[in-house]
């Protein structure tokens, strides 16, 4: 529980998939005394068992709110994640080694997703008087998405500084990246020592609808190897 | 009809409300060759009847698709077109005359809504290996929105050509706004000699469900005043 008033307390909004990193990047949000109200989006991913865990991991860490938007991209496509004719790979990032762009970003990217859920964010800041939206994004041991890099999230930034009526009034919009240089190691250490249980959390991209992960896909991959590397033990509830 | 071959045509997302400055500017993007994919969205809006309009404008300007994305911004509400509870109030803008943000910005304005749209309209644009996303923005006879300055339009275009895979690989996606520094009367005056059927598009924000529009909100005075200046007959159906 968070002892603070909350009128002293500033608001964020989290983005909260229900996955590792923004379980962490809302237990840093939480631990710096922000007034913290996630957002999921139900947006017709494959791996909707997420969205249950985003619920659970908001409610233990004493978020203020959880809100999940609709919002269709399976009419877009152009992902393994919102197209069932696009399968998801086991893992490759580990042995992958080459410079192909066009090799690097794998199936899994969904065209303009983060952009898509930070200006929705954005919104329902605007509406809170939220000063701050946490994003748990990662560009170390990431899966080679360009929207997880730091000039992509300054220019986002810039942007949302330009694009409501509560920057043109003068309130700025900050987008916070708590865990951008981090490895999946160090989140995973920090999150253990903000109270984050991972057992609560889905990363994988073909989780069953009870919450169970594959293993094997690139998700799993970096979420095995980062519990080996921290030393801990590994709580994911897998097939 | 387009005469040029497909194959020739470059690709364009064209956001069409249903309104008429958006008609216009997919008028534009049709007239200069582009295979025009005309995207809108049902976000909860209190004048649904802009839908239908959106797509009866596609059609008589021969875009080469239509989609309706889903997309619930009601559950973030702060307007009076997605919360029932603020009402859509009777024109001000032309006597406005005072310089107060807080007043001067209607309570029509939604939200990061057009982050929120041109973020989406990105998306497809990568599955399509779209390069030009046309919105019909205008920073004169507008409302006050802060997401129609050209500033604001610059900094959404910086951060998309870091956003997406397509850009990360060297294409660039360009945010046309031809009607941004144009009055009401030119942009009617243009898309009248390029055959937009106004009597189609739905700009009032309390249209009935058959798009009759009150003639008496913001957006039906500047679209009733701009038919005057610009010496044409109004096609509007009114209550």
């Amino acid at each position: 529980m968070n002892s603070q008033n909350d009128s002293d307390m500033k608001t964020a909004v989290v983005l909260v998939s229900g996955g590792l990193d923004s379980a962490t990047a809302l237990a840093v949000a939480a631990g710096n005394g922000y007034a913290c109200h996630c957002l999921a989006f139900d947006y017709g991913q494959r791996h909707r068992s997420e969205l249950a865990a985003s619920k659970k991991v908001a409610s233990t860490l004493h978020a203020k709110a959880h809100k999940i938007v609709q919002l269709d991209l399976r009419s877009i496509g152009g992902s393994a994640l919102t197209d069932d004719n696009i399968a998801v790979p086991d893992a490759k990032i580990a042995d992958a080694g080459n410079a192909n762009a066009d090799t690097d970003i794998p199936v899994t990217y969904v065209p303009a997703r983060n952009t898509v859920f930070l200006s929705i964010a954005l919104g329902w800041a605007e509406v809170l008087h939220a000063s701050d939206i946490f994003i748990g994004v990662n560009a170390v041991d990431y899966s080679g998405y360009p929207d997880c890099r730091p000039e992509y999230i300054a220019a986002f930034e810039n942007m949302a500084n330009l694009a409501t009526r509560a920057t043109v009034q003068g309130q700025r919009v900050t987008i916070q990246t708590p865990l951008i240089s981090m490895r999946k190691e160090d989140i995973i250490r920090l999150g253990t020592d903000l109270g984050v249980d991972y057992s609560l959390t889905v990363s994988c991209y073909r989780a069953t609808p009870e919450g169970l992960a594959c293993g094997h896909c690139d998700s799993c991959h970096l979420r095995r190897q980062g519990f080996e590397r921290a030393g801990l033990a590994d709580p994911t509830r897998y097939v």
